[in-house]
């Protein structure tokens, strides 16, 4: 099966397969305390910050629950965006493991929250009956596939700071976004003024794995311990540094996420042409939102699985990985082709 | 690096590592839907009874919590050995997220429990003060390397069930606890009366991943939202799903558990030989437990790294895994020899 | 002082204090086993119905959140208005506790929530990935003063229980809700469909003390156990059923709320001769919101205390209790007079 | 009805009553911010200490959670008395509001931590597989009625501070400890080191309200958060401060608390001649702790009420009160002297 369900569905990077079994050799201590995480610690604080603190987890609930906890008290709030997974998609876990309340800000027509639409929620500071809020989250790059620049994020950490809060990065497509804006992974994070961003690797094309970059050292004091509490330590670190290892040397992570962007561009352009899909977003990293007609669904997602987005609009959501060829992208525009032909059904 | 630390210091079986590579192809569905999933599931039914559901999950602490938090309200209790793992090493994450209280039964010179020790503390039933038990938990092998037989698992497990209580058995090390006792998978869970199963696939020989299996259909009305919630349900878990697929295959788990058994019982019987070891507790699995002289632990750790058990009694574990060799143990004699012919230092 | 800021700013009915007298006599069981409570108890299934169960906690978000946490595990959601109390006035109690997700359902112009609006909230029933919507939860009278009917109501639970979900009143101020519809507390709760009711009595004239009273009894297994473990169970419960005795004795409960109500009404007709005052809420219990001159709220908050409800429109909140008096409103009415005649500061 | 249950069946002092109703004048702001509240408040720190800061709640087990979680995150871990009533009488509400571990430490005989008790367990700082012990937790008087002395709670304060752990005060019945031990309430609080204090109030002689006073300047960041979050903010504060103000006026609190003080003593006295009675802890408060025959239990329980401690070992615990009165002792005595006349049933 090749399919445009997510880039979580593709396998692992060649590459990656070859770190892991390098990293396979002897005994290496555990918990994180092997030369290999060491090694790979240095190269983050080397590409982020030198004051970067790197703790990797296994996946990206876990790399956003961790996150937050080291930023809150369990009477906080944290705002996030109404379309964002930390509040659609991670079930109550952001709840039960901090103890706080997460307010919905309204994304705007591209997924993106504004310092303005953000602004009308930093209300009651002081007051106990309130939940106090204490982070803002952004998701990079967004669940509708688009992109935050460098001088949105400074505008919102800006805010954040203004009024004592942290701007945490929910990265799981971080290396869409750098590698689309052509920018630096620093550029749209510490330097663009993010206290911590949950880094991903799974759908980048590792195995398993994402990273906890912590930059204001004030968030330094309590991670350690709630990487073990919030279940995230791996014994074997090692495998999970090494995955990483392999993404960042000679920027593969670039190749590999500019690739599944071309992709999103070549789909794009491929169904631009029918009549029948309309997009309902701007496709600027390697997602892609249009609607289709209904009695598509069924006979495209035999062969292609894709997610429907809202089934009141017929909105759905198509997903370039690593992996996408450009002989997926034909088939599929083919496969549409025929059913353009079609009859609408009675 | 060779060392006694932990099996978790041992890398990867080639196996697993070949049940890696033969699983990376193609798209599969993410987060458990896969085909690969779907057979490994089904082979944990043939192994252990027909009713059993498998979860894939991360790690141990993600296992033990997902499987209390299958079985229990806030306003529970879980009694476990104040050996236990669950009560001395995974932080609090067993009370942040399931809210419940954890009584330390003491275990007794064996790191066991008696239903005699157990039944001390099956009190106060219906009075809303104290947080009423919902379930026993048990390790196997023990936290002291020893093993619960089929019958006084048996034993426990009744005493359970006949005052409404769920057993749960930590297996982290459940295959050298089957493999030292000749016995199946089944006979010292299901069969013997277990509810839920930690069965642990990392030490073992796996890189990753371990599995919450559960016996008794009343667990999984809401296993499967914990499952997530708990930041354990992993993207790609297929990759889990066939490392456990090898572990299985032709009893593999059975040749490298007893594999690591056995070096258990070899350096066993290389340091009883020596005047300076005493050893503490018996050796039935792939720990060792033994009280040596204080001056030897830096110059054997330096080459041979062993965790310092109790630090006043000079309690010392080693533990063997399954790329433990003869030479390693041979070395680890040879050096041990060395020192009792140094004298004490002053 | 007197004030319009809240009903309680209000002391304590006379009636009540008498009752506190009178069940100050020699020794009773603590924790609710004293006859009192049995006493009150029977009352309450005489006014509900036979199967109520009452349960005396100490304030309003203590019930919330009881009655909450006995309809939930900790992976469940909650469907309340954005204008709730337990979303906007109770810290982040509700999800510390219970550890589930609240979602906000936009209220309506009146504050109140309306099936259409639920049913967009009713999605992704059985996904892992979505905190489970669990229950419903609505004010009776609402943050805005506002009434639902009690087919209101019943439209909601038919709503609710059409989707195995419960449904929650959130009753601070629900006898004077009560007496303003002039039904019987039994129709807009119990009758009406709802599973679980926060019977408020602070607010309505009594010291402290609060009720759940639970009809659906599939919410009985667990809640006496989480009474005591959310800290809401008194020791000498004895004194708060004596003052809902008090309360529910010849309904003083109509006769207080009545009052209240009906100032309201008083306060409403003497403020709308005002062109300054432009009411933003209909006027259907004890409360007022209109909007007023900003360089009102000075001059007239030191007398009359009241609450500023939205800054931004100078919406402001008028509240009346059991105690508020005809010259009260003369007052305040007076002094809005003599404002009106002064000029609007530059 | 009579008992010598609990000091919590007894009602409420004629003085604390006369507060209630001086207290119930006009309107007050709630939520603490009323004038009594403020009077009190400094009341406290005369008493205390000029930099105490005092937060009013509803019972015991919402002191000592408040308290707890003033001081802890959720990875820490609280050491207390295996016989205290946060391990043994407060459900899981510790856990489940705070995430933290309890670690039972062993009380001696008299019910007592002693320094090396608490030693044993100041184990494993800075690993994160351990919960991290941030507190400690005495009661006085303890659950068995015994005292700590002003040196004694010293010496533990300082082994605390010398770890970097707070000491906390369970003090239900510190007003028994303070007038048994003839000194002020700052000598065995404040002034010993305590960073944190429980002080009740319910089972002195109010109707209801403890108070949480917190002399540790570090604790004071979160805590007003905090306290409405634990549910333990009462809209109507100024019924708990006035009862409070009535305990403190002229040390109201030691008269009555002597009183009950003497009736043990007393009773300790009528008890001692009885061949049947045997005492098993000093008695040096207001609780005595006894053997006495088990087919004595039913017909000493049928006219004074009393708590089986030990079932095994038929341990009784007999509680004055503020109330007890010498025919209450007479009555009792002369009960017991006719059953040492009955024989031992078959």
């Amino acid at each position: 099966m090749k399919s445009f369900a997510s880039d979580n569905y593709a396998g692992v990077l060649p590459e990656v397969m070859d770190a892991l079994h390098a990293a396979n050799v002897a005994h290496a201590r555990s918990y994180g305390a092997d030369a290999i995480t060491a090694r790979v610690s240095a190269q983050f604080r080397e590409i982020f910050s030198a004051g970067a603190e790197v703790f990797f987890v296994f996946n990206g609930t876990g790399a956003n629950v961790l996150s937050i906890s080291s930023a809150t008290q369990s009477y906080n709030a944290i705002l996030c965006a109404d379309t964002s997974h930390i509040y659609c998609d991670e079930s109550s876990a952001p709840e039960t493991f901090t103890g706080c309340r997460f307010f919905p800000i309204p994304a705007n027509e591209h997924g993106k929250l504004t310092p303005e639409a953000i602004n009308e929620r930093l209300i009651r500071k002081g007051d106990v009956h309130y939940a106090q809020t204490a982070m803002i989250s952004i998701t990079q790059s967004t669940e509708y596939g688009t992109l935050y620049t460098a001088d949105e994020i400074s505008a919102i950490a800006q805010l954040a700071h203004a009024h004592g809060l942290y701007l945490h990065v929910d990265g799981s497509r971080f290396f869409n976004a750098a590698a689309a804006l052509g920018c630096s992974l620093a550029d749209i994070s510490v330097n663009a003024g993010a206290d911590i961003l949950s880094l991903g690797g799974t759908k980048a094309g590792m195995m398993y794995g994402e990273a906890v970059v912590v930059f204001n050292k004030g968030l330094n004091k309590t991670i350690a311990y709630k990487h073990k509490q919030v279940m995230q330590l791996a014994s074997k670190t090692r495998f999970i540094a090494a995955q990483f290892e392999a993404m960042l040397a000679n920027e593969l992570w670039r190749k590999t996420a500019t690739h599944a962007n071309n992709m999103a561009q070549l789909l794009y352009k491929s169904l631009s042409a029918h009549e029948g899909v309309h997009f309902t977003r701007p496709v600027q990293a390697n997602a892609l939102f249009a609607e289709i007609p209904r009695h598509w669904y069924e006979p495209l997602q035999e062969h292609f699985p894709f997610y429907i987005w809202k089934d009141n609009t017929h909105e759905v959501r198509l997903m370039c990985a690593w992996d996408t060829m450009e002989s997926d992208i034909a088939s599929f525009s083919a496969a549409i082709n025929e059913l353009s032909k079609t009859a609408v059904p009675a």
